[in-house]
């Protein structure tokens, strides 16, 4: 644990970096089309409340605003630069925002370290150098920079902006730190702040590991790493946050193949996975592979918070075909470390007599086919599978093309917001899994109800039980953290 | 091998279930809500080309179509019943079925050997007594049955028909029959037939399974099994036709959890799941885990047939982020067991000229985000990558919803025809992996775009790689059997 005193100089630190009052975008111009142009209108278009000072030595006006031939002439102080230039005006550039008091300065730009070229390399540390003697920070270069949704600061040179939420996310990829914000526009994950830092030559993911630590808008983290420049300090403060805020890494370059699209994209020098992912597990992070598995990870920590347990109670079958249904289901769960225990007696009783022998099965996962429409009886189930004191969650499988093809909407309807009536009441974490198929407009559309609700909605079983064993593990772990 | 006779014998034993030309329904009935009634509807819904017949004796009509009291006062030949009538009728009515000189008797009705009750068991084996003195055969009980879209047999008491394809499935669980066809609609996998035998107390999964072998329609077979009533016999199935049509197997039941189901849901008797993928293997079948990999290695097959090798070129970075998408792709591909090579020195001096180093990984995976935008320098990208002798096949990375936030819509489909191009010279075959994100509307009209020209789709680089070894390595193995 940190104190408050350094707690205090860290959010400082960082505040013209996620809540600047002013931004200077260096590389914008009268025509559009250009870099610095399409920052300037994303900015506008997402509704950034602080002052925006577009820079270029042709002058001239972009969306209303002035432009400033340099930084020097801007008569307010700039918290933020973002740099749009070409790579060889970089270090005057620099010079100004020491002159300007400039707190941080982000590189869209590329072309250095990455490129390999000694030249090159040395201009990125140049690029320190100034830094430091300037008294900013750098962002960069190579990279997208920032996300802040609360400030308004949308992503890149765009108006990409969502509500804003608990999950903090580091990424040495801009690629994928934007593919995470579509995800999660689309799958309702919403985020405190993004950063992408590229080469990360000053500030790099640890720095900002460690802000997210503090910043008490973060419950959740996120990272894609495919390297550190200092391994140690970065297990370190992984290790110091895992703790208080579940921390989910997804470690690009595993695969020498990986390793060594790795090494052209960012340089960073990768150890072995199978080093990294001993280190992630001693650190208490979680270790997810890829993308989607990622996202599936964060979007369940943020609907669901901690598990109380990885015992599982699957319903399936709300038309027909739940026999294959649960099978599927309980190989998924299974395979992914999550229990799939029996039902009480008791309950397997009840369910006999509300549901019938014939044709179901009356176990866990429970099919619920004999309910064949009638919604009340799919309520009553649900009821008893809820009140089964040893189960932590419920999963329930979904399939829409098939509920649609055989009955009329309504009942779809009705047996969706019996879900969302159960998971109001919170008596118990519900899940649903909405398998892809022939009716995805629907689909979605079902989707988008339940994440509206906060129920985590996943594509496949096996996505949502490996996200599931995931928080479940964490859960665990975390619980035996807090006796030591 | 089996001779001519033999495979005229087996075809023509299959034909009045899979094309018959006339259709009785036991239990349809003037209430369009019954299940009988159902499948009558679905079948005209479907537009099935032969004769329907619906039974009940209670009279009346459906549809327009007059219901017969029983099968004996049906004045044509029926080649297959449909049994939707309560079981404690049905012994009666196969002895109609006996004297109306019907060819198979499908059984919709459940609650047999699946109920574990010992009076009902019984009566299954009964069912079976009857229907060899009657010469005719079973199809269940306890299932869907048939589907066959070229006789416009839909699948189930519903519409639910598709275009005619390649692929035979069967199926011990109906509702995963029913999914992988819901799939198929959505992504552009065509069946030649389905069918699911629920307990197969006659017909069994091995006796469709060399009924599919010998069908002329059926080039590629799917299977989804829990469990077999002689393993020998499948497993010398399997054997037989895995030289000549890919047989993709989903195994359910792997896990105990899984298997425990499995036994309440077909009664199947699990063998372990290790001696199931060695036998699976031995035979040279492909074995899947879990839905989407069955229909994702179905969907490869019936697009792209056998592959030459399983060196893969990959480009991404269509817009930008294109660093770290070729990370991710790379290491996805290479945990599936697939080489990513290296470019020769001579194109990857052509793409240095023709892309420019900063900022882009010109390698394989190739990120070609410098092209920003510029549909030629893909093409011409795209050109080259396609010329290396090397390389098997090409995945091309398409963010969807990138694209479309940072380029406008005509780029996007201007690159998207390039990639059609390229495909329809069939120089080099073609994946597609556009992932989910935050335009799901525009992002499946792109998917059927490219499907409907016969590209394989995946929404995750994972599962193309997936389903691409599993074609692979199909395709090495079926080369040294055919040098054998």
């Amino acid at each position: 644990m940190i104190g408050l005193k350094e707690t205090e100089k860290r959010l400082k630190e960082f505040e013209p970096i996620f809540y600047p009052r002013s931004i200077a975008v260096a590389g914008a111009s009268a025509d559009p089309r250009k870099m610095g142009s399409q920052w300037v209108n994303g900015l506008l278009a997402a509704g950034f409340s602080g002052e925006i000072y577009p820079v270029n030595p042709l002058g001239g006006e972009i969306s209303g605003l002035k432009i400033y031939p340099n930084l020097r002439t801007i008569p307010k102080p700039v918290d933020l630069v973002i740099v749009c230039i070409p790579r060889q005006f970089v270090l005057s550039l620099l010079d100004d925002c020491a002159v300007a008091g400039v707190k941080a300065v982000h590189f869209f730009t590329a072309g250095f370290r990455e490129t390999g070229e000694p030249e090159w390399i040395r201009v990125e540390e140049e690029i320190v150098e100034k830094a430091h003697k300037g008294g900013f920070r750098i962002i960069g270069p190579n990279c997208i920079g920032i996300y802040s949704p609360e400030q308004r600061i949308p992503y890149g040179p765009s108006p990409l902006s969502g509500a804003a939420g608990t999950i903090g996310f580091i990424s040495q990829s801009g690629g994928h730190a934007g593919k995470i914000l579509e995800i999660g526009l689309g799958r309702g994950i919403h985020f405190s702040k993004v950063v992408s830092m590229g080469n990360g030559s000053d500030l790099d993911s640890v720095d900002f590991l460690e802000y997210l630590t503090v910043d008490p808008r973060t419950a959740i983290i996120g990272a894609y790493l495919e390297g550190a420049r200092d391994a140690r300090r970065l297990f370190q403060a992984i290790k110091a946050v895992s703790p208080t805020k579940p921390i989910v890494v997804w470690k690009g370059g595993r695969t020498e193949a990986g390793a060594e699209a790795a090494t052209s994209h960012t340089g960073a020098l990768t150890a072995s996975a199978a080093v990294w992912s001993a280190a992630l597990k001693q650190a208490g992070a979680i270790e997810v592979q890829g993308l989607e598995e990622l996202a599936d990870t964060l979007l369940l920590f943020q609907q669901l918070g901690p598990l109380k347990g990885n015992n599982v109670g699957i319903v399936c079958g709300l038309t027909d075909g739940g026999g294959g249904e649960s099978v599927l289901a309980a190989d998924a769960c299974a395979t992914s470390g999550l229990n799939v225990p029996p039902f009480t007696e008791k309950t397997k009783a009840q369910l006999t007599a509300l549901l019938g022998q014939v044709g179901s099965v009356l176990r866990n996962p429970l099919d619920i086919s004999q309910s064949y429409g009638n919604t009340q009886v799919v309520g009553q189930a649900m009821e008893l599978v809820v009140r089964e004191p040893h189960l932590d969650l419920l999963v329930v499988y979904e399939n829409v093309d098939i509920l649609l093809r055989f009955l009329p909407a309504e009942i779809t309807e009705a047996m969706n917001n019996i879900f969302i009536g159960f998971h109001r009441r919170q008596d118990k974490p519900i899940v649903v899994v909405l398998p892809r198929g022939s009716m995805e407009r629907e689909r979605l559309e079902i989707e988008g109800k339940f994440s509206r609700e906060g129920i985590p909605v996943y594509p496949t079983m096996e996505r949502a039980a490996r996200a599931i064993a995931h928080v479940s593990r964490y859960s665990h772990l975390h619980k035996s953290l807090s006796v030591c």
